[in-house]
């Protein structure tokens, strides 16, 4: 089939947010049932919503207005963060984002060691195990209102410098694998890139917001805030993505300098309907790319298929689990946070596309990461809305228990 | 210039709305200062946005936003409206819409004649300038709130009418070029698919709107109602194509369906940031499809193109400023009627299309088509705003001056 975009917008739309509010209704997160549906509407099942390389122009179309509505989601958690408040957390931030690299990379590396891949191959699988993606973790804090809890904030600094940190890492990896470029050359070119852009968003950014308000009351029409914001938006998700980074960091750090002016409340609100329309497409879109075929159990191969896929859940969910290991501040979520820290995205595939585009992966282990990429992504926010009212402290910890989740964290 | 959608977005965009804001601070109604930045910022002059012919993957995106924009827009209009008032209008509105075919296709064919074209040409150009596209219109009378007024209501219905009208006409010229293919049968045809489609929308539209209320209420997600109605919309829009008819016919259609209930506030305020983003986008694209290059007043051609194009402006001018020519109803402002019914558009490019690649035109006639087509778009806006507070009677007949342009007219 290859619908035309008006009727395929309407029929995944639909599908997507009936789903999404039955999940609702039995206690599973929004996001979860609008990824189900595009499982149920993709290629694996039934085909109305054609797979990347079968998909024409409706499909481009289609990721478009999906990315679109991811950046104004992460925008709008960025114009929703204090900036203050923000870089307050950056010490557990860090703590987290570092663990949360660290050990799905020796998990993911022993696994794959374990399932008898070899040694270059095993690496990659560590590193595609690494990346946080924050859009599925944004999507249930913006259900459940944690994007101002001190685990919200955390996890979405974390998320920031996950990404960073990944970028440093595929840096890394391409220096391997490309002739000729030097490791260090290309990691710090990043780095430098990834820092830079990330100051001006955050100390320059807030003066461009002021000079959108001059503007926007010299106009005497308030609508011209939002163009305003919307293109500056656009601009920093091209930017980030033009340096290696996800374009939805780059609109998070837009939003982020909204975040001290009393118009965000009203901007706020006009990016509501948006998001309410285009953010599913990116869900719908990650259900679709599942590729169930390999897991027939009734053949060997299958099976076998379900013990690497089962392992390497495993190791994906625990190594993302530890990520508040290191943790000093006692009185948070720490089931939270790595539950949170769990979904991989799209950085996770671009490794596992990395992988196969220069061969060290084989189609069958390709389409199995991205199976487990994808799995991480619907347990996560499974797990995060469960776990949310839980103590906060670690048990063993001599902190309080403290049932409200919307305190400040120490730093 | 190739750019990717991301930093071909902002621009567009916020060139557009300065330069509407701009054009607001001088009197002229935004949709002129849009169009303005896309014959600015098109392939005419800077060439930042390349022509359909050149344009990749961005301009279709691009294109596809333009057009769901436009929707949403006369969708939103439609929702405003009052199927009672709107129904209540139909003896006008068929007036306005048949003296609006008749008089600029005489005017049109016979400037086409004196300009020594063929008959055939001839009957095309007339037919070319024949459709009012009430995109434009639609957008002024939101600016200045004019949609329930007489006058709105009658251009409104009018320009319903006048697509169906169109479509018939097109349907019949589609007869008589196609071998084959006989005039009463396709006309038929097209004529029985538009009067249904219309029914349906108007009178089982309702019933499918209360469904999705019952469903949203039973989801307790108030944000399900705007899904479901966007997706209404994109359906009746793509239905409304499928048959031959505009899809923003289409969309307002699906709006009319929305007039009586409650709910409809809500969804209204919903809409507007995504007409504010995405609505420009039309405007530019026809900004963006004006040719100047044939207008060069220092060769003798280009002077003859400035006496062609103005003599086919003028007729294209004065047949839709006949078209309240035969209204019985007095107290209405036949000046606005005529302006607002004079932006020509979609149809009128397939018109011109269809004459294009049937060879009958010789491409340089065809660009001068276009031109005359977006100069009553730009004309019509103007003349609405500076018209809309005149005497509403027309002045020799015994009718009483009445300002207000909110009454209700007498049918």
């Amino acid at each position: 089939m290859d619908l035309p975009l008006h009727l395929l917008l309407p029929l995944l739309l639909v599908t997507a947010k009936l789903l999404g509010v039955a999940g609702r209704k039995v206690g599973v997160p929004a996001v979860v049932g609008e990824i189900f549906a595009g499982l149920l509407l993709g290629p694996s099942l039934i085909g109305a919503l054609p797979s990347e390389a079968t998909g024409g122009d409706a499909f481009h179309v289609f990721g478009e207005f999906a990315q679109i509505g991811l950046c104004i989601l992460l925008f709008r958690i960025g114009l929703e963060t204090d900036l203050g408040e923000f870089l307050r957390v950056w010490r557990p931030a860090t703590s987290v984002a570092i663990a949360g690299m660290i050990f799905p990379f020796v998990l993911g590396w022993g696994v794959a060691t374990l399932l008898g891949w070899s040694v270059m191959v095993a690496v990659f699988v560590g590193a595609t195990l690494t990346a946080t993606s924050i859009g599925v973790t944004a999507s249930v804090l913006d259900e459940i209102k944690g994007q101002r809890s001190a685990e919200g904030r955390i996890m979405l600094g974390a998320a920031v410098l996950d990404d960073v940190l990944g970028l440093l890492v595929l840096s890394a990896m391409m220096g391997m694998v490309t002739p000729g470029a030097g490791v260090a050359n290309t990691v710090g070119k990043a780095l430098v890139q990834a820092l830079l852009f990330m100051g001006f968003g955050i100390f320059f950014g807030p003066l461009i917001v002021r000079g959108f308000m001059a503007i926007t009351r010299w106009s005497g029409k308030a609508a011209l805030l939002l163009v305003l914001s919307f293109s500056y938006m656009l601009l920093m998700a091209a930017v980030a993505h033009a340096i290696g980074l996800a374009m939805i960091i780059g609109a998070y750090a837009a939003g982020l300098a909204f975040g001290g002016y009393e118009e965000h409340e009203e901007l706020n609100r006009d990016l509501r309907p948006l998001i309410d329309l285009l953010t599913p497409l990116f869900f719908i879109l990650i259900g679709a790319s599942m590729e169930l075929h390999g897991l027939n159990p009734l053949t060997a191969a299958g099976r076998w298929a379900w013990v690497v896929f089962a392992t390497l859940t495993i190791a994906a969910i625990v190594g993302k689990m530890l990520s508040p290991a290191f943790l000093k501040a006692g009185n948070v979520n720490r089931l939270a946070i790595g539950s949170g820290m769990m979904p991989r995205g799209e950085v996770g595939f671009v490794f596992a596309q990395m992988g196969l585009s220069v061969s060290l992966y084989s189609p069958a282990q390709y389409s199995m990461l991205t199976l487990v990429l994808v799995a991480t992504t619907i347990l996560g926010p499974l797990l995060l809305r469960r776990v949310w009212n839980c103590p906060r402290a670690h048990p063993s910890l001599p902190f309080s228990f403290r049932p409200d989740p919307g305190t400040k964290v120490s730093t």
